[in-house]
């Protein structure tokens, strides 16, 4: 009776972690699938792959063949919107923080420009001193700044608000990566052409054949934006922005501007599609709010999730990511329960502002219904909150800017599926 | 004149940051190579990729076409030893801190085993109170925790012990990475199989055809060892010891067991044959220091670097990397006259524990000779030695932990190369 022996620390199953030791000894073995072995370590044959050289190095690896080949997937296209969309991230099958950059998710409007570094230029103009133009080669002199930031559309979540059926973590929330990025504080480029003092907003302006615009007001321009060039150690990827993208950390990913070709400093903003007609909130009276740049504290469990299947009755570890774009992740708790009781999971990676935090605790799944769900809280004291308290505050016609809290439901089957609570 | 407007901060062209500002707004331009433009930004044709729709999302990314191909190099490999060899990381193309998993560094004792880790075990066995047999399935139910890590050969760098002529960072120095790796603490494995009180060892085997064993004092590996089964966010890689592998910090890259397989708890080191005839460090009177396990403080400038060309006098930025096995970087200093003077760089990312740090420093190259070095200090107070410093205590004969001062000569003609100063 294995669950009689481990502390509950909140309702259906949910334990404490040090109970996850000496699971091999306590004739838990079933609970931790350990083997207790004679002291010779015999019984296990030498395996084929022990016996015989294998290649040697190459000069770009790849993932091995036994592991589940990682994908993002893509959302359907539109015939009428050439290169539009965006592609997912498989966040059901990663650990830790980083997203491996052929993994970082995508959203195009015009699709991704094939764009030469020696014919593309960055223009700083509109309300300052001396407008100026630099080449790739001229921003690599500048010195540079790296921070790992996690990145997430302002329309990840979405489908949720709208009461979606089924989906997987990747379908549903596969629009948030985090990466390292490298680049220039836009703040020493405005500095360069000398910023007016009645400037209030910069335009800046993708060189894609949508000519992606965006209004950033001047305060954080000169506070943490970067002009990056690099994305996990080496040059931005070309759906990320290459030769190089506005970053914002923290806010809406459509505001860090990828292909970046012009930064103009206005005294209001420039009122961009993407800032009018899309990416804007609209609430129940059909107003809607402009400029909601924060991503708001959330979290998500990512293993098990919806369209997974759990074998059977035992122990299960729940793990996801949390996140804030108002800073660190002070803790994140889990219920097993639909929300009525909760525990503190374990942050197993270190706070950074900004940034994915990896969670998770140990569940004893009894093999009855089960809804599992995870609730961040960010170093500014921000709770993330339930999808009743979303749509209470934004209405029935929101799109963007989801944090609530994502709900799981396990049933007797094992079966795991996005479920409204 | 541009020089006598640049405040020197040492010897030789090495100028202050502050400089680099208003370099547009100067008479600089030519400093900068930013161009002047008229206010309306006028005078730049629109490019023929933001004329039309580009390629949409996709599955899988990669590298922008008009980027340089990043590869790892290979050294030659010896067919009396298949499998046998290393491949090093391109650093002198990577920026920021993170090393992309296809471009880790590699090194194999008989190559890389197609390991399916339904067939694989971790076994604990020897001085433990109940030995253990853990599957891959089993450990991925424990708590992990995720830390970025540098890992470095302890034979990297050693070329330059050996007078090594000529030669690029890469294959100088491009035995050293660093990525986010996700594991288990071993502590915890260790715990479930109950550590007998005369252990004081744990010997580690993987399980590649080489059957590479080391020995671990048992103090570290119930300090910050992980058993790692993940880097920066996917599985480990077949070249990183997929399914999983040890991971040591600070320690030398070789004890960081790939592939593994046998942790044996014993009184005594194994004196497995990659600790005895291999992996010691040979003295002048022959004698040989064994287990010398942490890594040095150490640096390098990775740009400009061997084998580059400067195409002329001008700005350039000095750019590097910076490491310690003893904590993290507190200091980078920059000389541009082989030593003679000394300049602080800029620490461009976050002091991280045991994690490479990048740093920066503008240099104003008049177009003579020059000899650019760097000197790292870590948070321990250590400062990283001279090659004759290192030569003196070491002796002639010795093959690994060279953390000495590289330096890049700098011709008239532009051409940069290793020297020895």
């Amino acid at each position: 009776m294995t669950e009689k022996k481990l502390e509950q620390v909140a309702g259906n199953g949910l334990i404490n972690r040090r109970h996850l030791l000496g699971m091999g000894l306590t004739g838990m073995g079933a609970v931790a699938g350990s083997r207790v072995l004679a002291a010779d370590g015999s019984g296990f044959e030498i395996p084929q792959w022990s016996r015989q050289p294998g290649p040697g190095p190459s000069a770009y690896g790849a993932p091995s063949s036994h592991a589940i080949a990682l994908q993002r997937s893509s959302g359907f296209t539109n015939p009428l919107y050439p290169g539009g969309g965006a592609s997912r991230t498989p966040l059901q099958h990663l650990q830790g923080t980083i997203t491996p950059n052929s993994l970082h998710f995508e959203r195009h409007h015009a699709g991704i420009p094939d764009i030469d570094p020696a014919g593309h230029r960055l223009v700083i103009n509109g309300l300052v001193r001396q407008p100026l133009a630099f080449s790739y080669e001229d921003l690599l002199k500048y010195p540079m700044q790296s921070h790992v930031y996690f990145l997430e559309c302002s329309g990840n979540s979405g489908a949720l608000l709208r009461g979606a059926q089924g989906g997987d973590v990747q379908t549903l929330h596969g629009l948030v990566s985090c990466a390292e990025w490298t680049g220039i504080q836009l703040s020493t480029l405005l500095d360069e052409a000398g910023v007016s003092d009645e400037a209030r907003w910069v335009a800046a302006v993708g060189a894609d054949a949508a000519s992606m615009g965006r209004s950033l007001p001047l305060e954080k321009a000169m506070d943490d934006v970067l002009v990056a060039l690099f994305q996990n150690g080496e040059p931005v990827r070309p759906e990320q922005g290459y030769p190089m993208r506005l970053f914002c950390p923290g806010w809406e990913g459509n505001i860090s501007v990828k292909w970046l070709t012009q930064l103009k400093l206005t005294r209001a903003p420039a009122q961009f599609r993407d800032e009018t007609s899309k990416y804007t909130d609209t609430l129940g009276d059909r107003r809607s709010l402009q400029f909601t740049f924060p991503m708001d504290v959330k979290s998500l469990i990512t293993s098990p999730s919806g369209e997974m299947s759990l074998p059977g009755a035992g122990l299960y570890k729940l793990t996801g990511i949390a996140w804030s774009g108002a800073g660190s992740i002070a803790r994140v708790e889990v219920s097993a329960d639909g929300g009525r009781s909760w525990a503190d999971a374990l942050l197993e990676s270190e706070a950074r502002d900004k940034a994915l935090t990896r969670f998770s605790i140990p569940w004893q799944w009894d093999g009855g219904n089960a809804v599992l769900q995870s609730r961040a809280t960010d170093s500014a004291g921000s709770v993330q909150p339930t999808r009743d308290t979303v749509l209470t505050a934004r209405g029935t016609l929101a799109n963007y800017h989801n944090p609530c809290i994502q709900s799981w439901g396990v049933n007797s089957t094992g079966e795991v599926s996005n479920v409204y609570v």
